[in-house]
């Protein structure tokens, strides 16, 4: 049986997903037939979940954290926008975000039937203070941030959103499901400690090196997961606070494996190889006089021409474009200094 | 590395859920570092998903399906209801189901500000027509009908049912998430080629022997999965029909290994034996003086006392109850006779 990952993977360069730790993936395998949305039923997989959702609060720092492990960014993001909808019961809620912030927020709003409230941000891609705040009004139930964007991997000022956020009595939401694993490790005010932050997104199967799916919501309070239980009549158990039923032991228990393996030690070691990386490649693109958006997490931006691009595509690579078009490079945990070298060299060879 | 399924697995009689045939177990581990919410990027487990699709047409009797490999029956549930209150537009939009529909209706109906009417279903536990009608009305999006219900088994009148629902131009849905991979082997009148049925829930994860999350989201129509998308900026694919983002290679491709490998004799062969297997438990528990309630498809609910639900519990039963109180007993591909024999040897022990 082939263990590998299939060869497409080897190029990926887009990806904000990696391949899984050894342990990630042994523990997947292992709970591949176990549900952890039947907890009664499946104790053993309910009990690691329990497990991983502790490890998340330590890493965010965050004791006796509630939440779960979800499918991924995008249902953590459109239940921290479910439960503040519960929760505030306006007529005409709203929510408030930088343009930043990962596109899920727009499939939230379509679902739940919020308006989503779009802030510019200032030419340093982060969330712009003031422009949240004339977004605010006392409609707006949930302010969210990004901590490491999807485009430029940059964090917005979360305590100032915090504080706006709350002058508004809106919850206050981080979307952290990629940045979560390295921010630990930098200077930036993004977690439960730094500010008064309600719910999280942080996904162990992005730079946790988790088995897909493996996403992580975190809150401050019980109410906020309270405001998303339904009941389950057939369960052992009675209710239900997650978006989806049925759910993947494999995930939760990779998730538990990766992050008793990696937290911290193995962490910060992978954050520091592909921050070094990430720096590495922005110097030899602009070096070669591409305009290359500085790296401060593990992603780098760059603008290329569309047939450089184009080119690259038809050699294998596979590789995205932000909205406004530069090529972006993902220094996940598979992506080593070699993949990049060669992706300089076929630069080089095709520009 | 241990292959086995955690201990605890070996007495579930409770769920829906049951061990991946050793091919979607393979298919699985090979994939699981694969990311089909990132269709341009891992084209490899794109294709897998289109047959997936393809095969689960077949065994609905839809040409040319169109839908995905959601996460599960509730994600699928959710979608259809999405759908249609995203086409029909209207102000105060409501469902109407019979009351043996699944739970996820109500999550779906809270989430996505529907309303949701729960029509009573007749003392076969099937909808009844005349209530059903009388709960639709000029605003009703969705009928939603079940083939399989999660407890009894029962197949609702779904060609009637989509009389009902078109006779109000609202969509037709079928919740076969459990039922699917069991009702091509018998007479029931269920899918696409049987009545006009709008959308469909049939999941892998559950009788198709695939491993968790593969649930299945079918639509006759291209509009209907159209109706779902949203825009995504920075994926090389441009937009997305899932609720969820990232999702899991793993599912997809135990879906299609298992499919590929069982449909349609495995699935026959797995339908009998577990058919006769109900049968007998009914047979045994009847004999014991129990209320059973006849099994159709290969799910047994029986009506014991609390005293000895709870003992057997104690005995490391994995049983579950229904909302009206009975013991039931899923007979899926996990559950052997063997298995019964000895879960009625406790009965006979216990009561």
């Amino acid at each position: 049986m082939q263990r590998a990952a299939p060869q497409e993977f080897t190029r990926v360069l887009s990806s904000m997903c990696t391949e899984p730790h050894p342990v990630a993936r042994e523990a997947a395998e292992r709970f591949l037939a176990t549900n952890p949305g039947d907890p009664a039923t499946y104790q053993q997989i309910a009990d690691l979940e329990r497990r991983a959702v502790e490890t998340l609060g330590e890493i965010t720092r965050l004791d006796a954290p509630h939440g779960y492990i979800a499918s991924g960014g995008t249902e953590s993001n459109i239940q921290a926008v479910r439960a503040a909808r519960n929760l505030a019961r306006r007529d005409d809620p709203n929510v408030v975000a930088p343009e930043s912030i990962h596109f899920s927020f727009q499939k939230a709003a379509e679902v739940l039937g919020v308006e989503l409230r779009i802030a510019p941000v200032g030419d340093d891609y982060r969330a712009n203070l003031d422009a949240i705040a004339e977004h605010t009004d006392e409609d707006t139930v949930l302010v969210a941030g990004v901590a490491g964007s999807t485009e430029y991997g940059r964090v917005d000022p979360i305590p100032d959103l915090a504080d706006v956020a709350h002058d508004h009595d809106a919850l206050m939401h981080v979307d952290a499901a990629w940045g979560g694993f390295a921010l630990p490790f930098t200077d930036y005010a993004w977690d439960f400690a730094d500010a008064p932050v309600d719910t999280m997104a942080i996904d162990p199967h992005k730079l946790g090196q988790a088995a897909v799916p493996a996403g992580g919501l975190l809150a401050r309070e019980k109410r906020v997961v309270d405001a998303l239980a339904v009941d389950t009549p057939y369960l052992e158990s009675t209710s239900q606070a997650t978006l989806t039923g049925t759910r993947s032991g494999a995930g939760v228990a990779s998730a538990e494996a990766a992050m008793r393996e990696l937290w911290p030690g193995g962490y910060r070691t992978q954050f520091e190889v592909s921050m070094s990386d990430a720096a590495w490649l922005a110097d030899q693109l602009a070096d070669r006089g591409f305009e290359v958006v500085e790296p401060t997490l593990p992603l780098v931006a760059v603008d290329v021409p569309e047939s450089l691009f184009s080119a690259l595509r038809e050699r294998g690579w596979r590789i995205s474009r932000t909205a406004t078009g530069e090529l972006r490079v993902v220094c996940m945990p598979h992506v080593t200094r070699e993949q990049l070298s060669a992706f300089v060299a076929d630069v080089d060879a095709l520009r």
